[in-house]
């Protein structure tokens, strides 16, 4: 499948939740499959993009992040549905975000881009679809921050959505990834050339350096660093030398294309949308605010997966599902990949998405 | 028990096993119980010390590392026992190391200090032991490198170590804590005011404010987080808010006295001497370099570890069993602390030591 990405600007300025107005907000989006089919939104994770699915040129090594579940006769089946798929508000790739001009001043946000919510980046969605001229979601699906989205919306927005698919998931943002966030925001405003968030373009990389190799720690598992680093190394008397060689090109031999154009302030922005994320918000209780969501859900979480470990996708099923029994399955896949595991074990999220979809 | 620090001059030049020699090596160290008892060595954790127990005055808020296990009347019971503990070689609380002055030239050994293994480490806490007259260790113990150390003593000299005891344990230096360790060296490096090493004293701080956030992170296991920050706030509208603002605080509340003291230049040293780590060099295979050791070993590792997962404790401790059936006996504790587990679960420890110890 070869895609092209599309840019609108939206007609109506977004307001935030705390009453901040973004003038002609851009969406920075892909689309896929049959205009005339049900919809489906996909959302993407915090630090990854609108590229979903596809490649842009037969030239491209590899397709989108969830490209073996986005296709022609795939569980997200393009000869049936109408598949959008759109940068988040805040996000570095198109979307209006801190690296984004401000059209009332003709410069860069910066560290003034608006506060916002994962609420608001929720609403944004909205915005955009109807702009698109979408009236319901056939599903709204997604990793990590997307699967955020999609219960928020779902939440917020019960009569519009009809299917939740969340991969990597919890009803409120859980404790090890809210520390791993307020590491990354602290990385980024300890960095020497930040500069209050007023470092020019290319500037102020070295937090990034720093962000992007403990996440390389974090978001996956041991298991994996051992698959790839360890056991391809035969036992011998400089095994442990070859291993730290392996393990030493693994957080530095990408690092530099890892971080190409991304921007340190859009951290900021995200991680601190993320780390508010609790369906409560704004209703009574946590288990109230979970409960508006009436479609009916699959979340599925990995079992390494140290950001969202398999309990916190229990917690938010049993609180659906003492409401109303059988709303809400739960899925827990073994696999080595930890976090990075909603999108590498993509062929086993859309086996139990075909189960779950029918 | 109110303790004081020692120090001594080592009246041998040490020479490390690449052949570099190192004059009038100090060690600092600490020393309790019956001097004419039997004598146990206890090695500290990489980024410790070697203020295992006691106290330096009444007013010290908080004891040496392992107090629940050293003391009067305790399982390392001091009128029993002559127990020591010393700095290791490399590190940087007075033994010397990289912070340390080099007596050929005048001037701080800085990035110029001897690239240093974990055999060096050993054959190092050898040589002073030797200087103290000290002839046979009826136990060494200790937690994370402190445990590499005493296996690795017990490997090399096997008639020297009557019982080892390893906590947060392996018998080569695991794929997740390589990987922490090399991003420590990198952070480190890629510190703007590191200069290569040839920082002022009081510098190239940034490195170390990254390193022990993410320590914060590493370290220890969500349930411990979960139970510090989260639990304490009862569910409400702005839960998720004073949740968030204590996670900020269990990153940046300490972080100023986490950090004193420390010298980056030291992190590199530990951390390539503990990445090399692996009871195979020097022999034939890992299988071998392990079963020199002849004592009865007992490891103890912690569920929620990270850096020292279950697995790496039962392969050792495989690896010595089948040669020599009940050598080694392999405990793993149920703890919320992950690694840190090595020096909170110390009650527990003791018991099992109580147990192995008879």
């Amino acid at each position: 499948m070869i895609i092209s990405p599309k840019k609108i600007t939206l007609t109506k300025p977004f307001v935030t939740q705390s009453g901040e107005v973004i003038e002609s907000p851009e969406v920075c989006y892909e689309e896929y499959g049959n205009q005339e089919g049900p919809v489906i939104y996909i959302a993407h994770g915090g630090l990854s993009n609108a590229h979903a699915a596809g490649k842009y040129s037969q030239c491209d090594l590899e397709s989108g992040w969830w490209d073996p579940i986005i296709g022609s006769g795939k569980v997200i089946d393009t000869d049936k549905f109408r598949v959008i798929c759109a940068n988040s508000l805040g996000s570095m790739f198109g979307t209006t975000g801190p690296i984004s001009i401000n059209p009332e001043t003709g410069k860069k946000y910066g560290p003034q881009f608006p506060e916002i919510s994962l609420i608001d980046m929720v609403c944004f969605i909205k915005l955009f679809l109807e702009q698109l001229g979408v009236e319901k979601l056939h599903l709204m699906a997604g990793p990590s921050m997307g699967s955020l989205q999609s219960l928020q919306m779902a939440a917020l927005f019960p009569d519009f959505v009809e299917n939740v698919v969340a991969v990597a998931t919890a009803g409120r943002m859980p404790p090890s990834g809210l520390t791993m966030h307020h590491f990354m925001m602290n990385a980024v405003r300890m960095d020497p050339e930040y500069k209050g968030g007023w470092y020019e373009e290319g500037e102020a990389r070295h937090s990034l350096r720093i962000i992007h190799q403990v996440a390389k720690l974090y978001y996956t598992h041991e298991k994996c660093i051992k698959t790839l680093c360890w056991d391809s190394v035969e036992d011998g008397e400089e095994s442990q030398q070859k291993r730290n060689k392996n393990i030493s090109n693994y957080l530095l031999s990408t690092l530099d294309d890892d971080i190409a154009g991304r921007d340190p302030n859009s951290y900021i922005t995200l991680t601190t949308a993320v780390n508010g994320f609790d369906l409560g918000i704004g209703t009574a209780s946590y288990e109230e605010g979970a409960r508006r969501i009436k479609c009916p859900v699959m979340l599925i979480n990995i079992d390494t997966d140290c950001e969202f470990a398999p309990q916190w996708a229990h917690e938010l099923g049993d609180v659906i599902n003492q409401a109303n029994p059988g709303q809400c399955r739960v899925e827990i896949i073994k696999s080595e990949w930890g976090h990075l595991g909603c999108l590498r074990e993509a062929d086993t999220i859309a086996d139990l998405m075909q189960d779950f979809l029918g």
